[in-house]
């Protein structure tokens, strides 16, 4: 198995607030080419630093692959550390310059003295281009090491990585035959009870690598097959099918047997790509009626391209008045009830079914927090509603965690009301 | 200053798909109390690299924290490493298998044998209470350095470095002054005609440290005193203001200064913040027409504890069907421009303020892609409208980027265009 480790390069990352979202897709993308990541490194724009975590990276790895600290600002210094602990010089790259020169002559402007630092690169280092921003990227081999140094820009690095690090890797055959993982998703249990459900399944001697997640979304297990295998199974790619796949699957649907109709999904596919695909399969539209999740629920659905052929419509109704106006719930329920009951999830639910005209509709009612909760209803307390053409189902969860939380979980569990639905499942749990 | 290291153990963490929240709130939460992050790593669960990983940070920070590999079940191996690596023994604490017991108690189980795992510790560990969860943290002095253990349950970890971590760290002299840094977040303009603007205005003399930054929501500008600076200048919170302060808010004055009407916000305040406050202030209320955006501007805007005070209602109106029954667009209008036009993008902001009876209406339609997109309507044309009680208005943007970075900044752009409202700025960028 290919080693390589990922070094994101900027002291934005370690201020907190923001998600190095390079590394979470570059590790993604180089799993598929059968590279296994064993660090990931997150450091500031500090020359010292950077080349202390370049070395000892450029040491243990086969494979290194940098993001951010190419661009045209003095805190810019990927390309200063590479050609410190390298030893080679930074040199003016006539072509990087006049690819930088064309682009700005397009939008109308010239190229500053600053912008010129992102043509020079280390001698001996190969110039990658951007087809979609201005920092050219550059690569160079460093004794065993192949070494790759992308923006920071998450566009013009996925499509860097796309279009010039794949074909370098596979040229130099340093992809493997992918890592064979699988997982399997689910909603409804807590991570101990799994633990408990799942003991003595996958046994050591199997030779498989077990994970176990709880993320609000709900928890995953991972199966990993043992790199060690890799020496004994040839690759998927070249039309053979390797013992460990055929391991992972049978381990997978011993699995999917004990957690039953937890189990919403395969291989990190989201609930929203499966209630999508289901939606489309049979035809049936959707509408929904959105109180505590604030249009989470159909941002997330919307997130899927093609959803518009089945979401029809979503309504945020946050105020009483918008649940009598726009869902016709009515103000004797809300008084006897209250918003946040089942009752009121039920006649959300009917009212965006009825007035939308469409097959499916989905409600939500909660208390997200921090404020706002009772003892006898307190934070984290919802209602789900769905209304299908027959019948209409309620049903009552308890979340914890902050009002990000309450709101994340609330959609997965509305959605998980609708995916039971959509597979002829129990509407509770098992 | 001090210097830490954060550490996040998983290797789900490395196979890509998920963000590594924790190092997020954790750099955040030790940038408060004056301790400077130099590196975060993240290491799958194997016993060698955590090791290896391990000892390199307790060599050279002062303060480590490591989050993640606690759990009951046999690939969290934090505890094993951190034995390994000091060269203590682990011994069962008692007290911290009673916790777990009398947790399991209450939810009317037993605990198994992988659960009892968790109440080993490296021997000279102090116990650190995990009062949301089951896994307990620890800290040790190793050397130079101190440690810290936390679990990778994120609400847990988060808990547990208020209640436990800050104690300490504050006992042993181990925070600073607070890193001081402000930073200025901006919509509108590209990161290059921003660092063209502020050229020059930040000298190298002042000792500041001068960051650019371009995400989806705008490109934010950012600046660190230099730390050599804090022998020099006393805690702000012993009552007198430091140097570099003052220093900062004159360059953050200039900065937004030449900047101007694009700056909407400071210090990492997020748009959906200011734009509640100031429709609280005036006791405004809003109501939403989404197309493009499925309901992410309601999300958003609903992330804000208190937002139901504003946010009347929200719809998302996927449909031509939907533009036209819930806000009454007219068929002639969708026909003649298309549902992606400014014209409907103006009905519908008009439409929802008015069914709505709220004083403020924010519509946003476009073609989010991949598919869907023309020559003369291509992927990333969006359309926003604002109706207020005197005037309707309406902004085109060109966007890039796949569907959720189209999604994304169309919500920041409709939120932007609210926010130049509400502020009596000019509707367009200067």
């Amino acid at each position: 198995m290919i080693k390589a480790e990922i070094i994101a390069v900027g002291s934005e990352l370690l201020l907190g607030g923001r998600t190095d979202t390079n590394s979470i897709f570059l590790a993604d993308m180089l799993a598929e080419q059968g590279v296994e990541v064993r660090f990931k490194t997150g450091v500031g724009d500090d020359i010292d630093d950077m080349c202390a975590v370049f070395t000892q990276a450029l040491k243990r790895a086969k494979v290194v692959l940098v993001t951010g600290g190419l661009g045209p600002t003095v805190d810019d210094l990927t390309r200063e550390a590479v050609a410190k602990v390298t030893g080679q010089a930074l040199g003016l790259r006539p072509q990087a310059l006049r690819t930088i020169q064309a682009r700005f002559k397009l939008a109308g402007r010239t190229v500053s003295a600053n912008q010129r630092r992102q043509a020079f690169l280390p001698s001996g280092a190969d110039l990658l281009r951007n087809s979609s921003g201005t920092a050219p990227g550059f690569s160079m081999k460093w004794k065993r090491c192949r070494l790759f140094c992308l923006p920071g820009v998450s566009h013009e690095a996925r499509k860097m990585f796309s279009e010039s690090v794949v074909p370098i890797l596979v040229k130099e055959g340093l992809v493997g035959c992918g890592i064979e993982s699988r997982s399997l998703q689910t909603f409804g249990l807590i991570e101990g009870v799994i633990d408990e459900r799942i003991q003595g399944i996958v046994p050591e001697s199997s030779g498989l690598r077990l994970g176990i997640l709880a993320s609000p979304l709900g928890v995953s297990i991972s199966l990993t097959s043992d790199h060690s295998d890799s020496l004994s199974h040839a690759c998927v790619g070249e039309g053979k099918i390797s013992k460990s796949h055929l391991l992972l699957e049978q381990y997978v649907k011993l699995l999917s047997k004990v957690l039953g109709s937890c189990v919403y999904g395969f291989d990190g596919k989201s609930m929203e790509k499966i209630i999508g695909e289901s939606l489309t399969a049979r035809g049936l539209t959707l509408a929904l009626a959105e109180s505590c999740t604030g249009g989470l629920i159909g941002h997330r659905l919307t997130q899927i391209a093609g959803s518009s052929a089945y979401v029809d419509r979503g309504v945020v109704c946050y105020s009483n008045q918008a649940k009598m106006d726009v869902l016709g719930v009515t103000k004797s329920l809300l008084v006897r009830h209250g918003a946040v009951s089942a009752p009121v999830a039920k006649a959300m639910a009917q009212g965006i079914r009825k007035r939308s005209k469409v097959d499916l509709g989905l409600s939500v009612t909660g208390i997200a927090g921090p404020g706002g909760g009772t003892t006898e209803k307190p934070v984290g307390l919802v209602y789900v509603g769905l209304a299908t053409p027959k019948k209409t189902f309620t049903k009552e969860f308890r979340f914890h965690g902050d009002r990000y939380m309450v709101k994340l979980r609330s959609s997965q569990g509305a959605l998980d009301i609708l995916r039971r639905w959509l597979f002829s499942l129990p509407i509770s749990d098992e």
